[in-house]
């Protein structure tokens, strides 16, 4: 034993103890004759203190040396409130360097002075920082509440194969050739759909495993090539049980790991989602929901308005004092591309019950107050029109309205508005390959009452799909999935596959449906985000201990990188003469 | 909702409750006008009873249907006492099928009538067997139990990344080629070593992790490419500290998962388990430890003995009274290639006192006296004795050991007896390579005391690793690290690394070693084997839900396989022509 105690655990109660403790030098400072020094582990802080014996040793310590110290507690005579052991010191009498350092190339502080690269080309010395201790932390805490939870409603964990088949439907899969298989390669999953699907064959019942995804593709911001999901699984049930159990999950995790009760979780189906937000994850932390003004704006010689195919607008609660400068910045903000809106109207209601417009030249008084009674607006209400075609306009309208509510200060990240958005379309239609696509994935049910328009309006099929969206992020998905093999080969033929093709790739699980499948859904969380958001984060980057760069690369160990010709002989595969890049 | 109850549910209590259950129909039966089936789900089996107006449906019933049912519970007349459902049925008033089922090409039963092949390749059909549905349960219990007990002793779980970095040492690692990064290659991890190394560095403390770990290796028997290990990794700790911390663990499983309580956790050095057991992974659940009897057997005119380094000899209790031909069964064993001994001498000690055995020419009545003093032989007993050089006749023995242990009915599978073995050699010598290699890992510290001996009798050195034996079977290892830079720059020379190699391999743990680590070790433990083990299975096949055959195949899914020619080219590689093979 290295120690008799962390560095977070003495109190005053242990004065007068004769204590070992282990740590890291976070910073020593001289006082006279003395010397101090914060010695640090994973649990806490605790002070130290030199006298005259050991001054000299002790004055030669770094910044993350690692020692043991063997001394008496005393109480501090300055204490220090902000930490559990600030009460207390030890009078250090025997000192051991375990291991010297070098200095970092950065500071261990939660504000650091090293910059993204270094911090992660030395990702062992940025994980000692505690915001990040703080976050990994956090995420065991979550793991450990979400088995518990799983458990006590009878969910088994199972693990499924991580060595599996190659599947084109989807991302690019990362694959793995097969020595003793020369000429084929597994793949890695993308997710355990089809094994999870298996096993409620296999009359599992209920199903979950916390597991790593892959999919190699081209990382946006945020992404990573393997990521973890809350992968679950359900027999026997129907969308509102599905539901219902999440529900429950994610309530739990709240109360036990946040001390947080939601009492609200409301559901929305996708028309209406997209309707009121124009998005499919809509943040509800916030009102300011779309209003569809054609019928008050158009005909009144606004030429862009009669054009368009929807007029949209939302409300800007107390803002008709909106400086010029403050309305050319929204206006600026729309014309981005990464928006593409060809500009913005606005119309001020102000206080005195008077209106202000970009486009007075068309609208008179008493046309702007029919356009405040669609909204709903009052006076001191900043009215904001966005308008061409429908889908576009919701699209634009969405993120400026997400913009406002971040200007606002309506995105409180310490509030949480849960939703589950449903019915989402069961096909989208692709440009690239002109072929509609499963929005969900190929085992997602139809509705039984669209059945009939999967020939004629496929994009109008509903599915039994659902997504929990939270704070306007969507953290999971999910969907009561086709448990018979006539929906799945009709599925598979919609989506553009040979009955040859459906069979090689998916053979297997269409057998299985022929042998008593029984009724199953089921939901995967991202769980990587779910720590984020709860860590109240923008990025997941610091919830994953080694995450690798936006090139899929771990620059800390210097990986992917090349191989020895005999692993490329035994595993019977060439590299390409790669050209000049 | 697709029930109130499942079908294991129900008791006298809920007589008269409508209810509405579904699953799979394990059988059906007639008798006169009813017709009786058993429906079947994870949670058990209920007994159906149609009458009249449902019997045409009820007939046409089918094994595995899988079926959903409304009805009244009604007392059996008949009751089952072996089921908690025995004494209930349901007065079925709706059937529902869900879905029609095949005939299935095996039966569903404990006892099946499928042949191996048959059920690897409908594997989902396999998993609905009652003893695979239990092993994966405990697998399931066996899971949430370890991390209980590693969670209220304050270990964090903690992710690594699966795509990491190929390094020789070690089995052979599998490969993903990176298409973002062409000719570099991730590698699969064969265990999270270099990671919890760095956690430790990164002052986590204590972490474990359940993780999938990848060998590409030539399948034995029960081993497979993929398997899961428990990992952990603690700092500031001695070996005591571990073998305490796992020792509590394993306690607290068997507690917990089996109601049996552990009260002996020996310990035995290394030197020794082989000097008394001619194994590094002794049994201890019986003894017949060998007895050296060089000195009492030597000198005698027996030239086989008198040539040879060691002349070991077990004895069987109360066994004198084997006839001659179980006696030439015993040589048979240990004549069989995979011994390989010459031959085998017994001597019996008659319960009359006197003495035979097979070589009576050179041995009289006090000579063999002699040996059942050295052995601690009483009358009745059954001296067995190899001879040869040490380490040969040690494995040998060991084997006849084992043998006589399973023929003696003294290896029962509900007894569990657990060993820690320690003091393990730091290096072992391969023939192949010419080379020493690490018997555990490169990063396991040697002993001090023995450091002196690294560049003379490096085969003597002892290296602070140990073993976690259970029943004979090694079911976890570990060791105290080498935690600074110039001990693990040492071991890598005497490992045949060149500086440059070490560096490229392993600079990112070499320059970690420099920023203060602390002294830590760890332990993993092979997850499959301990749930074989707590199943009292011999193999870990049925304890994973999707296991592969000895071909490194999912015949199920039938992968490995063929990918696009499209895929090859975004990875930049090319597939060898491959001779006939």
């Amino acid at each position: 034993m290295y120690r008799s105690h962390t560095n977070g655990e003495l109190r005053i109660e242990n004065i007068n103890n004769e204590v070992t403790l282990a740590g890291w030098i976070q910073k020593t400072r001289e006082l006279g004759a003395m010397t101090f020094a914060d010695l640090r582990d994973r649990y806490g802080i605790t002070q130290l203190v030199f006298g005259e014996e050991l001054l000299q040793v002790a004055k030669e310590l770094g910044r993350e040396d690692v020692v043991q110290v063997k001394g008496k507690v005393i109480e501090r005579e300055s204490k220090n409130k902000k930490i559990p052991t600030g009460e207390i010191e030890i009078e250090v009498t025997e000192l051991t360097v375990l291991n010297k350092s070098k200095t970092p190339p950065f500071t261990i502080e939660d504000e650091t002075d090293g910059g993204e690269e270094l911090r992660m080309q030395y990702r062992y010395l940025d994980l000692r920082r505690k915001p990040l201790q703080d976050a990994l932390k956090l995420r065991h805490r979550l793991s450990i509440e979400v088995r518990k939870y799983l458990d006590s409603i009878d969910f088994f964990e199972i693990e499924t194969p991580y060595l599996i088949k190659s599947t084109p439907e989807g991302a690019r899969d990362f694959v793995v050739p097969s020595r003793m298989n020369p000429t084929q390669f597994y793949a890695l999953p993308q997710s355990p759909q089809t094994f999870k699907q298996l096993l409620m064959v296999s009359g599992y019942d209920r199903y979950y495993q916390i597991v790593r995804c892959f999919r190699d593709e081209d990382l946006r911001a945020d992404r990573q090539p393997e990521f973890t999901q809350i992968d679950c699984e359900m027999a026997f049930v129907d969308q509102e049980d599905v539901l219902n159990t999440f529900e429950g999950m994610v309530t739990h995790l709240f109360k036990t790991v946040k001390n947080i009760e939601l009492t609200d979780f409301p559901r929305m189906d996708y028309a209406q989602a997209m309707e009121q937000y124009g998005s499919d994850k809509p943040d509800i932390r916030f009102g300011m929901t779309f209003n569809y003004i054609n019928e008050v704006a158009q005909n009144k010689g606004f030429q862009i308005f009669d054009d368009a195919e929807s007029v949209i607008a939302i409300v800007a609660e107390d803002c008709s004092t909106y400086t010029r400068k403050e309305l050319d910045k929204l206006v600026d903000f729309v014309k981005r591309p990464q928006v593409g809106a060809k500009g913005l109207i606005y119309a001020k209601y102000n206080e005195d019950g008077t209106f202000k417009s970009s486009v007075d030249k068309f609208y008179n008084q008493d046309d702007l107050k029919a356009w405040a009674d669609k909204c709903g607006a009052k006076p001191g209400d900043l009215i904001l029109v966005l308008s061409g075609d429908k889908a576009t306009t919701q699209n634009q309208m969405n993120t400026l309205r997400l913009h406002l509510g971040d200007e606002l200060g309506l995105r409180n990240p310490n509030e949480y508005a849960p939703l589950w958005v449903y019915d989402f379309p069961l096909l989208e239609w692709d440009e690239d390959t002109a072929r509609y696509h499963a929005m969900h994935h190929p085992f997602t049910s139809p509705k039984k009452e669209d059945m009939h328009l999967l020939d004629t309006k496929p994009g109008e099929v509903r599915a039994n799909a659902y997504d929990l969206v939270l704070n306007g992020t969507e953290i999971g998905g999910g969907s009561i999935r086709i448990h018979d093999k006539e929906t799945q080969a009709l599925m598979f033929k919609h989506l553009g596959f040979t009955e040859e093709e459906a069979k090689a790739q998916f053979g297997f699980l269409m057998n299985a449906f022929e042998y008593g499948a029984p009724p199953h859904g089921g939901i995967a969380l991202g769980f990587d985000r779910l720590c984020a958001l709860f860590g109240g984060q923008e990025t997941i980057r610091d919830f994953i201990a080694f995450p690798k760069n936006n090139s899929g690369r771990d620059v800390m160990i210097d990986s992917p990188s090349a191989i020895s010709d005999e692993q490329l002989d035994e595993l019977n595969i060439d590299i390409k003469a790669v050209e000049a890049q």
